[in-house]
């Protein structure tokens, strides 16, 4: 029991795994998300070369496994199991989405071992394995094509649970968006320099301005793009003037027809 | 082009693939979530029978897969790309979550082809190849084990994917974003600019440019504005070709010696 991490109390149960690659692809799964704690019932192979080149370093969780004979021991201390059916069964536990069920997982792991469980890759649970779930869960699929591999479905249920436990803990960095003086400072220049370069000639400034401004807009400009945009305004303005300066010298010399 | 179901416009699309089984799999956890556009660029093995094996029944996915050459061939007519890092890299495009990534690009799967991008099993995607996306998606993992398998990545954005159509509000894209030639035209012509310019001889090229990539990205630029963008570029070295036109006019009519 871990008070501190409720993810380490979440149980990944296989009953009578078939391939050994899936044990091993689903040690990965559950690893890249914090999982650590691994129960097989009656898996038929294990261990197995197998199982361990498909677990690319999980080989910890592994080498930890619980190869139990029965479910009941593989649930043993546990308050609270999510099954995985791929069918709707007429049977009345509540069938649920892993977005719905995985919260409520979670609340349970913070304060007791909990399980989530999974069927062999042909046939899935048994009605006496699922019976002993309180909850189900039910991975939106294709109707005409419902199975995911075995591991595939590990990890997504793994990665259900992470998301829901860094919830209220992380956000991604968010872009430094410039001020208002530095954006509005930015299509001043532009729009000086539009006009010297001469840009403006076939164009109504006002309306390219506006949509230069929209597009900018969309991308929040941030200040060091701003400096790096007015450079480039810098060096294009030096760069038509010096031209334009030896164009005209040029024009000059032409002798007058 | 499918106008009713956006999901049928999204490309999965696999970089250099080494192992056939993670192809074949990959194509079972598109097809879980109702998705068929399979793109394979380079990949090492391709048909074979561990792809076959792993497919599991998706063979018609793998069927219909488009083997490229090269990315820019399986983004051809794409206008939005997201692209799998494990990795934070220091420049880059902006780095979102599948969950906040993936109802963006259905947004613009509405209307247009967009793709998921994928690198390969030992070492992602490349700079050069991440920098043709628009954005940027890391699936939350733990720092020290952070590498999903491919095929599980695959099935964890499909999922995302489905998830988020069905409480899709089908809201209609307020911009109408440009193809990947498009914008490949656009990069191209402004580093030619920049370089005929002068900028770079104080700016690491590759450096600026991925900056400027990662600004525009974010602005999803529209075939308008790249036609504007690419006016000002043509206008600020004009007067260098008026220059070079009458230079090469001039030496036209000097007798040789």
């Amino acid at each position: 029991m871990n008070k501190h991490n409720p993810i380490l109390n979440i149980r990944v149960v296989l009953s009578h795994t078939t391939h050994p690659g899936n044990i091993g692809a689903a040690a990965r799964a559950m690893k890249t998300m914090g999982l650590r704690q691994l129960y097989l019932v009656k898996p038929r192979h294990f261990p197995d070369a197998q199982a361990d080149a498909m677990a690319a370093g999980a080989d910890d969780v592994l080498r930890d496994a619980v190869v139990c004979t029965t479910l009941d021991e593989a649930l043993h201390g546990v308050v609270f199991t999510v099954a995985m059916t791929a069918r709707v069964r007429d049977i009345s536990i509540e069938v649920k989405t892993p977005r719905e069920a995985i919260p409520q997982l979670l609340q349970h792991a913070a304060s007791h071992p909990v399980a989530m469980l999974f069927g062999t890759e042909m046939s899935g649970l048994t009605n006496e394995e699922t019976s002993k779930a309180q909850l189900l869960v039910k991975i939106p699929t294709e109707p005409e094509f419902s199975s995911l591999n075995l591991a595939a479905a590990v990890q997504l249920l793994c990665y259900e649970l992470k998301m829901a436990a860094q919830n209220d803990l992380q956000v991604t960095p968010e872009i430094q968006p410039a001020s208002h003086e530095q954006l509005e400072g930015y299509f001043e220049h532009l729009e000086r320099t539009l006009l010297e370069i001469g840009f403006f000639t076939t164009q109504n400034p006002a309306r390219m301005m506006q949509r230069m401004r929209r597009l900018y807009a969309r991308a929040r400009l941030e200040p060091d793009e701003i400096n790096i945009l007015r450079g480039i305004l810098n060096v294009a303005t030096e760069y038509n003037a010096r031209l334009r300066a030896r164009y005209q010298e040029e024009m000059k010399n032409v002798p007058e027809h």
